[in-house]
């Protein structure tokens, strides 16, 4: 299991009074995970979109153990760990340093631009194929 | 178990190309669910704040079912479900109409404005007591 | 020259670590009041969008005089002030109380979804002289 | 007059229906600027909010020439071109490639965490010469 490796700056507009990162922007961070994942085998989110693919998060799963500050440079691990016919399943690790800040999980349905399910097109098949046995 | 009520207007900003909510904007709603649940039981999280009583969210779990979609108006219903001595559990789901878009839930953990876990302060175990037995 | 008004409760995830709402945050409510306008024309954005219309934001200015605070309930009032063939300004005050904290306006051309500039469709242009002598 | 530059690329949850970068993101990238700048001068902002100072967004002026695009990998200019006693104006160019896609500039105001205007502290102070005649 191949593992894509994020480099992501804290920004302030992502911090709320608690002078942490808001738990939301997590969600924001972990698809640039996966983005930067399917960058590294040469496939385009932006394309498959002109190509007519969408990929919708349909569950997220996350545990937040110690909070992210203002600035801090963060390390996001993504890895692809499970692909069926319409679904991919991505597990997250953040580090700070070796300090683990959160762990999570999400699950992606390929759709329409109409949001209909459809099978995942070659391009992303082989992509989860790289990285995972498909269900 | 008393359930609180939120109407929500969906922003152009919260939508993203696939012409649908951004699965992060869920999070934000539910956190506007909780803060609306706390103020019908006469309880400001900004004097919770000001006392020096923070609430972290450390773990939070969603369903997305189908899409919300700009300009819809929609209804959040969120239930306190759960306490103990240091964290509160809530539920939540997200309707249109009468098609039910998402479910979730999110545990709070009660902390000091430096990150230490603490119990919940009288007047959140007095809200949370009000709608569910404490564990 | 008509006024739309809308309320604006400030929310959390809105605020930055100085406790106060993030200035990027005004530009999206600034949006809420211009479709708010719209709506009480009966015109729905949506609508226009779905027609294939776009208004992109071409010019924003904003002068910040006082913060907006997590949980305020403020009072947005949006200005329909001049309309030419392809453009449409806006102003807007934004008030807690009788506390003006900013004043702003904005240019939005009207665009093909392509980008290409056309006129202002017959729907917008009622609305525009509805409230301000086009230009 | 020194230039900062930041590189920038365009997340998805910053993209709405129209399938360009929202005007609101903007903002978030020139704050980006901002901080970049002050680190290449070894000034942290995060510091400097340790010690009590806070910088307010007090003007914000944005011209959008062309629209950014989900995964767009853009370059910012961040230019320092005035201080006063307790205000800094910063100027903004946004390219991609050789367009130019917006123009901006903001102004601050150095506050007291309470609020109240200040003297701009002496590491700031030396920033702001190293980058332009105050004012």
């Amino acid at each position: 299991m191949r593992t894509g490796e994020t480099t992501i700056r804290v920004r302030y507009s992502e911090c709320d009074p608690m002078n942490v990162a808001h738990h939301s922007a997590y969600a924001v961070w972990f698809e640039m995970g996966r983005t930067e994942l399917l960058r590294g085998d040469g496939v385009s989110y932006a394309d498959l979109e002109r190509a007519g693919v969408r990929l919708a998060v349909v569950e997220l799963n996350v545990k937040y153990r110690r909070p992210a500050l203002y600035d801090d440079l963060l390390r996001l691990e993504t890895r692809l760990v499970e692909a069926s016919f319409v679904k991919i399943r991505h597990e997250y690790d953040l580090w700070r340093g070796r300090e683990k800040l959160a762990v999570a999980n999400t699950t992606l349905a390929c759709l329409t631009p109409e949001g209909r399910a459809i099978e995942l097109p070659p391009v992303l098949r082989a992509h989860a194929e790289g990285q995972a046995r498909p269900a």
